[in-house]
């Protein structure tokens, strides 16, 4: 999932770079002052907005999700119904070894509990915990991401505007007006592909992430719950296979067309 | 239905070009370059925010849409009421022969657990997930048609704004202003009839089907639901026809009309 | 109420068409054309969203909305104190031989369905199942008229955008600039005229009668319910003014300032 | 609060008309076909959405918003505290000396009620007609002014085209560019004028007005519920500044500092 | 959190005053009637729809956000742990000297009722009281705010065709022709500004600080009510910081990142 990401960011970024060098050089399509008061001009919105911590966690949460892989829904379950065998043959405590084969925090947090004979109230506590801090950290990325996709074409205008002022006073030099309105448009350009190639897209990325983190996390809860409450492993499959289903078994089964 | 869908994309593109052809000729309306940037832009901008996957399912829910026909509401209550016919004279077992007759899916599985003695229960969990099924698969062809239509005109502005620069910078050729400026307006034009033409009606048209879709279904949940009570025949038909009195009688009466 | 709605449809035809003569011939605002991509653009986006018997049924809802007119509320009042007047005095049976005065088939439904005897769950199911059908019908009205004042205005750009590409590839012959530039903005000008001076305020008209339809019906079911329970006249037409004064005291007495 | 909206509707008048008049004479700002269009167009398009009687409703509702005082809250709580001391002195009766001094008909009324001896539910079910009655007055005029405000620059647009496509047909005469532009671009200008000067604000106006009008109503029930409980005059200010300080305290004593 | 703004607003400042400086001087784009008629016309709407003493509460509101200083989640609990220690070693009563220690009206007042020996239900009707006046204030001045920003590029646009129409009559002295445009443009680039760099990211703000000022008084409320309850001062701590995961714990995480 992340690949498509990455490949639309870099197909996108090509598509415009070579569209413009298909008609000549890229030169006059750099232009310092006009990146500054585009971006600068909407971190400086944000920065009013929100607190600079913030600003920049929207950072740590992009890359948290670019590189940091989510478990696969097939793989917890094959997982949980390994977890079953061994508890059904050797007891929760047995569970210990595997403890240190988990990357994942959250399921190994979880399997501690099991091991520790937590109730099931104490881990759906843990996970209404977890639910309520993944919605937040995403749901702040994709305000401030919105934020930015709503301000960046704002500051592209404000710039095109001051543009045209000073090249409508310099009409008596026929041969810069050209220029000057071309440096002037290059703020609304510059807005436009930041708001359209990165923020809307990045933000609706966020959702999904969201939206499927929350569904893994789910997943493995139903698992650990069955662990605790000591179900046979093919149990235990099919009531994962069954959760599974209703929120997630459509894409995954169009994922396989 | 399906056929109003394809008159409509047959007369719209017929219109578009035909307008185009009134005027002069098609050639200066094809542009590769115009159609990669606000083509290939839409579609970077989607694989940012959903998967490969999820984009490429699109187009097999619209083939779906279009080319799978479903079943007419009055056929499927003359169905009902026939098995009905054959339940009442020998029994639930002899609608075993009628399985092989039905193209639905859905309903030979619904037929197939009323002849195998499932309870109304089970049935009710089988249309529960069904439901659910439907509204995501075209709940997700919607979102991704709504994110096309929404990112074609951005890119076809940003296709048009890297024209105009181009074209202002070059303005001491006269001659080339006017084909520079109809160049850079082609990219808008392609973005406004991808959105208008394509992408809006047919998100749309996956959300009305969707809801005809899950009627259908509702109404043969209804008439399997009836034969696992043992209702007479009359009384399946008046039944199934009150179900279909409140959310489709007006249109289908309009439709008489 | 209709004839505010006729009265508005040939004053604003009046106007758009006097600001062209005021300003000189109308056959340049005439262009076939132009209509043709504008209107047609439009219907086929409609098409390919919706049933072509859908899109039909939006005449005869508007038909329906112009040339059926309303009982008045007050007319009803005083029918049913007449109504219960001859029931006290000579029982329900007497109101048969008032079923042929009535013209409004919900009413003469309803009334027949107190002299055969309903109770007043029958008749309470009866409104619900009637209100349903006139909300439908009107909703789908209006959310088809919706979809065309969204998609005049954006064929009327597309077709403009058509017409300016044409224009600028010969700006060598500037006698026809323009009157090219002046047929391109024609699809813009009627895409606004039939989105704002058609389309919206006729939506929202559906929506107002669908308001008043639906108050009365339920002040009809309000006049039979009392018929049921054997009210004396007074108090009917003192329940029936109840009724009226929280939903539309307010504008009757406005109408009568 | 009435006057700050007269002097908003004055200043902004004002300030417009002297903005022109810096420019130069007002007189090629007045031009009445172009005034006939956007007013008379977005009329018109009112008159289809509403009938006769709501739009000239809207009138009256904008007077009476500015001519008639609502009573202050605090001036209320005085009132009633010394209601509260007459009822204990004298008993509920001798309120009726009271009644002449009245001019708010609502409370006259409520008082009116209290005198006879009705109990707390009977008040309570006048206050909830009249509330009803106050916010159908209000978003009758809001929805008619909201549609005002989104048809009048429609019409501005329409008109500007209609002035663009007669002026681009005589490109021939260059002296006549400018002034067939300029006349184009004032029914914008009207258009946006009155949408932002005149609708916008004054449908804010009518919602807050509808929120105060209630405010002060519930107050007054509040005040003539203690007279029917015989409470002593310090619980019935208490009673009714605590009332006050949950929904207005903030904003009165914002006006205070 | 008020650095950030103050930050925001100076960079958001200097980078459209330095995009203008590095174009040429700033005297083109300092225009007073410009000034009156986008500044003074929003107003003008503000004054329409709300009570000038409302429009000028958002300065004081403006003001409380930027130089009050909202006490530190940390900060508080360490003063709560620090109060239960007292408490439980010399009781309640001994609290009283700590009040003169407080600067925070909402806690001294609240620290007040706990050593008064208010119940826990007078200290729940405060918070109430209090959040209610909290929540009126920020969204009152939010409301404002955010009608200024829509007002001011409305009155920007009207500046600018005002402009437009007067430039565009004088078109016979083509030195002026570019100067008058470029006058005509500066009211959309007040109205552009005053939106974008000032209204909406300070609506933004206020909406955040709303939060962040309820989420510290809940805490509060929190740690009174274990004063009430007599918690020992780990536990204090403990509950205190189990509130705060919930709603805060990831922000402060990743502050501390």
């Amino acid at each position: 999932m992340d690949i498509a990401t990455i490949i639309g960011l870099l197909a996108g970024t090509a598509l415009v770079l070579g569209s413009i060098l298909l008609g000549g050089s890229i030169l006059p399509f750099i232009n310092i002052p006009s990146l500054m008061i585009t971006v600068g001009g909407s971190v400086s919105a944000l920065l009013i907005n929100f607190s600079l911590a913030r600003v920049l966690s929207v950072l740590s949460v992009l890359k948290n999700c670019f590189f940091v892989k989510l478990p696969d829904a097939n793989d917890v379950i094959e997982q949980f119904t390994e977890y079953a065998k061994v508890a059904r043959r050797d007891g929760l405590l047995a569970l210990e070894k595997k403890l240190d084969e988990i990357d994942d925090q959250f399921l190994k947090r979880g399997l501690e509990l099991v091991v520790g004979g937590s109730s099931r109230e104490e881990l759906a506590s843990m996970i209404e915990t977890e639910i309520v801090y993944i919605e937040h950290r995403h749901e702040n990325g994709k305000k401030i991401l919105d934020s930015m996709a709503a301000a960046a074409p704002a500051f592209g205008m404000i710039g095109t505007l001051i543009g045209l002022v000073q090249m409508l006073r310099t009409l008596d030099d026929p041969s810069q007006i050209g220029v000057g309105m071309a440096t002037a448009l290059l703020t609304t350009l510059y807005g436009a592909v930041i708001a359209n190639l990165f923020c809307i897209p990045l933000a609706g990325k966020l959702e999904m992430r969201s939206q499927q983190e929350i569904m893994i996390r789910e997943l493995m809860m139903s698992g650990l719950g069955s662990l605790v409450d000591g179900h046979a492993p093919p149990v235990v499959t099919e009531r994962l296979c069954a959760f599974l289903s209703t929120s997630s078994r459509p894409e995954s089964s169009v994922q396989a067309a």
